[in-house]
């Protein structure tokens, strides 16, 4: 029976990812989305799933595509991100895409929570901070002085609002935020800020190699030339080290 | 009877902006709703309501994220806007955003209306053009002399169409034309275009700190990086100036 | 009879291309719809209309405005579009756009298909790739050389899934991939990806006069500073060419 029942599962193909309608309307995207994407790139080594959800997840939202956003939600409470987590997710991604892509969130993943049974009290956060890092002053003082003659005002949200309270509530990790960060960056083509989050994601304890991983995992997410761009500016951080 | 109203007022907390789904699903999110964006930003001096109704409208359309476009162009209204301007700023995007995020606001603008009871008939335009700018002769040959080797039919188009007839419609005043193609500029990071606008604005009326408030209060929208590198552009600008 | 037909044919306006819901809530975006884009752009000599349908459901693929596709998608057919090409197109925008802006597209595809009774079998690709072009081992080292000590998963993607995959894929020729993978990245402002896809278009057959009609068309899609910067950049080619 056991030889029966294993020659049936040899003799059936390996299940598809690709849905019927990709299959049908778009057959070759079906074949790399079976074969490249969840058969190489989701499984490679480098990058946790966990942190591939965060980036996928993170992508979706910044860039405003949030069909497939309650499966791949779905699929982050199945790698490990908590249901916390990914509420302080969006809150973290609506200073870094603007508040519309956040609340375009707050459906599917309403959706997700009440499918999965999860209670939304457990989303509440207890407003201890994290301590503030220790080149924390430094930071604020570089803010201050790059918008001081420019816009003020913004240099005091992002130091006060963005620094002081965002990335240090507990809700996500530091490290996690930076990966949040650095994903929803490259995602949106913030090139010219990638250079700092970049550097501040290796100081929060994301490896060279997690970051690499995750640019060349979002190539399919965001698509190639985000990809492009991003490893470029890690290739120029990586070049800055050597300095 | 008075005091005790002023009792019962002083006992209920202040009404939450923030919807009750946000309030469920990233609860931090909505005390920064009620806390920061509508509490602090919408309240600052520097620029006006009706102002900050322009550049929110504008960045909902330019980034495709039309969700909440018909409750902030009925903010729009009542802060001041009208809507032959709501109207003329939706054309004016076509341009600058391209013709489908227009298209995307067509529908929930039909709703507004149609739930305030707005006469459609209002919305049509006069077609007599305002003046030329004194200086419009000298912007049209540097777009001609540009574009002559490359592109000369996008030369023409800009100077013919764009120049000559959307810039000279009365139902937006250059004024607020500035304040909307700055808005998009910086919401979509086309930075190379904003320095010549951020130039344009000033000419057209818009103050040195409105534009500082105009992109503090875009962060927000459109999300920090956008701002940040509009603000960049910005304070290169006042360089130029005190060149 | 015959007279009586032409009065009243000459008494009736053009029909008009903007619908009646841009004609109530825009009427000026109406006026030019129907006067500039379709009266004037469409026509305009120097890319066939078939090209021009490829720019224009790129570009709202590209930059997930999905509301007017299946419209568009169905005026590429009547241009000469084939249905495989189509799907092969959304396959090469999962790449250049990411797999969720390519996902979007298959529900107005799908029910284009079905509105027109075309068979999905058809567009089932035979797998015989093209060969692959002269200078591809040069170009495969190019990139990894670039790319080798920063993300080298990300340059055995391109070379191997990309360029000796994708690219060779007979679903669409060499020439309408570039135009599209152009079109792409011109309309997501990837103006650093542009530099290599402007030339690798010109050696996959478009002409230069194609490129630049093609920039100034997606303008009216992708909003006039995409097209500015894409021009910046074939300028830029052009120099280069006669350096």
């Amino acid at each position: 029976k056991s030889t029966q029942a294993q020659a049936q599962a040899q003799a059936q193909p390996r299940a598809s990812v690709a849905p019927p309608l990709m299959q049908k309307v778009a057959p070759d995207l079906a074949r790399y989305t079976d074969d490249v994407l969840f058969g190489t790139v989701w499984e490679r080594p480098g990058l946790a799933k966990r942190d591939r959800s965060l980036v996928t997840v993170t992508t979706l939202i910044a860039t405003g595509r949030t069909g497939p956003l309650q499966g791949h939600a779905g699929r982050a409470l199945d790698n490990g991100v908590t249901p916390r987590q990914l509420s302080g997710l969006v809150t973290h991604l609506a200073f870094y895409c603007g508040w519309p892509s956040a609340v375009a969130a707050l459906e599917p993943l309403d959706a997700l929570f009440k499918a999965r049974g999860i209670d939304t009290a457990t989303l509440k956060d207890a407003r201890a901070l994290l301590p503030a890092p220790a080149d924390d002053a430094q930071r604020a003082a570089a803010v201050k002085a790059a918008l001081a003659g420019t816009a003020p005002a913004l240099a005091d949200l992002t130091n006060d609002v963005l620094f002081a309270d965002l990335w240090r509530n507990p809700a996500l990790s530091p490290r996690d935020r930076s990966l949040v960060t650095v994903a929803a960056l490259a995602a949106t083509g913030a090139s010219d800020q990638l250079d700092f989050h970049l550097g501040l994601a290796q100081r929060n304890g994301l490896s060279r190699a997690e970051l690499a991983e995750a640019i060349t995992h979002l190539a399919f997410y965001a698509g190639w030339p985000k990809a492009m761009a991003a490893a470029g500016r890690l290739a120029k951080a990586d070049g800055a080290d050597d300095a």
